[in-house]
């Protein structure tokens, strides 16, 4: 037998916990789906941009973000499984998981993004061998070696910027000739003495028996193919929208992003959908939560009608 | 001589503050310009909604974002000047206050709203004499006293509870027959017992000698006309955009305020918006932040693409 939820939420990043804060204060039976809690903002050690905190780390905000959440006794927490599908059915949006089925009245999408892979030889072969996609997490296993960033935004130098505090030497491999991001924080790892940042390098392959040895890229400037000998690699090239399970479901852009409309609305009505997953632009904890809200309210209004 | 600043922001809100941290952060030259700091925020005595925080004040959060900002040296806070014009002149933006002139390559305006009046006899003159348009400010005046309370949404039920801790007896006098706004809030007003809600109240005229004693309403359903003895009445009928001053200059809607595409680009070039000044919906303060996040990225872009 199925409970029934007046929202669920599927994804539990700043735009979800947002989204219960809100249907939980109006009273809504509310069920947070997600796999795993905090989204990208775990992957942070130093938030200083989300306004209210001077600095904070993101485990630290979804520390705060669930204890707030959890005042409410409308709002249902489950972590561990992945939304597979979503289907209508009988007045009813069913949500189908790796593990279970759950029913909502309305349906926020908040499954925001996940890492682009680099797509070269030896990459999956040496995932969680070397090959890495979180700094934050895996950064201390790499104490005193040397480690690559490939990468050249926010993210990137972000990596970088955490990893420095653990690792020997850092490159940070640049497919593009110039670094582009904050200001404030290209100007930190330019001064760091740790890191050597290469420019216009095209990483080719990696490469080790049992654990990450080093990688190849080509110098797209002059042609050179160059190794280095690392023990880490960070791939930090962008992400992609987690909608693999919602095509023909929403409509979505060429990026494989939620197309929403300024109240949060899915092309499929009863549908909503905020944050990361969504074709707003930039990407950023504070404007993941202010769409949270948008999409919370916009359901709640949703359910008003439909009354 | 005019200081030529990269970005002004014209408002000192959650929006305003949350875009001069993060233009600030891009290392561009900063002005935040406003009449007062907070906005709508401080009005707000126990704010439970912005991710975060559990519960907090308006004015406590506006201390924090003040701290936040205040640690880049490349913004600068001026207060207690009202924008009176925007104009383009020489490929700068010039913002001209009741006081002064300043020039700057790029705005974003996030200059909020001003509350609406009810417009009936007596209001004006009474103003400050009883009729207030902000609880927080005034309420502590009203100390055991009888007061009314206009409006049917979240602000006007915001007042019956922030007045509920001070006054004898609160009127809520709503057009409608029935409150609309968060149902959490809507049961704590129903179950106090200092709180008579009158439904379908038409506020006709409001009287006092030198303070004010009382207010007239009619009864729309019974077409019947009553007089309250009260002290106090706090008008919560929603706020108008401040848009007065950019009249002609970018596109308003029907309501005036300021229509934004999803990036926060106002319809002249170089000029963003963001916060309850916008057509975005729902006036909350994490939707503020957020659309102020958007507006300062989005100015940081144009005056790259300046360059």
């Amino acid at each position: 037998m199925m409970t029934n939820f007046d929202v669920i939420i599927v994804g539990g990043g700043p735009a979800g916990y947002t989204a219960a804060i809100y249907t939980a204060r109006q009273k809504l039976k509310t069920l947070l789906l997600t796999q795993t809690s905090g989204g990208q903002m775990v992957y942070t050690d130093n938030i200083e941009n989300y306004p209210g905190f001077e600095k904070i780390s993101g485990v630290k905000l979804l520390e705060i973000f669930r204890k707030q959440l959890s005042q409410y006794s409308d709002a249902k927490i489950i972590e561990g499984q992945k939304a597979e599908s979503l289907k209508m059915k009988d007045q009813f949006f069913k949500v189908t998981t790796d593990k279970d089925k759950y029913q909502g009245k309305t349906i926020i999408i908040a499954a925001g993004k996940v890492p682009r892979h680099l797509n070269v030889s030896g990459e999956k072969e040496l995932e969680n061998k070397g090959v890495s996609y979180c700094p934050t997490c895996d950064g201390p296993l790499f104490t005193n070696k040397s480690v690559a960033v490939v990468g050249g935004g926010n993210s990137a130098i972000e990596a970088v910027l955490q990893l420095s505090k653990y690792t020997q030497e850092i490159y940070l491999l640049n497919i593009g000739p110039t670094l582009s991001g904050e200001k404030i924080r290209i100007e930190k790892i330019e001064k760091d003495p740790k890191v050597k940042i290469i420019g216009n390098a095209q990483v080719q392959e990696v490469f080790g028996l049992k654990l990450l040895e080093g990688l190849r890229y080509k110098d797209t400037k002059s042609g050179q193919i160059k190794d280095l000998k690392i023990s880490g690699m960070f791939v930090e090239i962008g992400y992609l929208p987690a909608t693999d399970w919602l095509k023909g479901v929403v409509e979505l852009n060429k990026w494989g992003e939620i197309i929403i409309d300024e109240k949060g609305k899915t092309s499929l009505e009863g549908v909503f959908a905020c944050g990361d997953i969504t074709q707003v632009p930039y990407k950023q904890i504070v404007i993941a939560c202010g769409q949270g809200a948008i999409a919370a309210l916009s359901a709640s209004n949703y359910l008003q009608e439909q009354q």
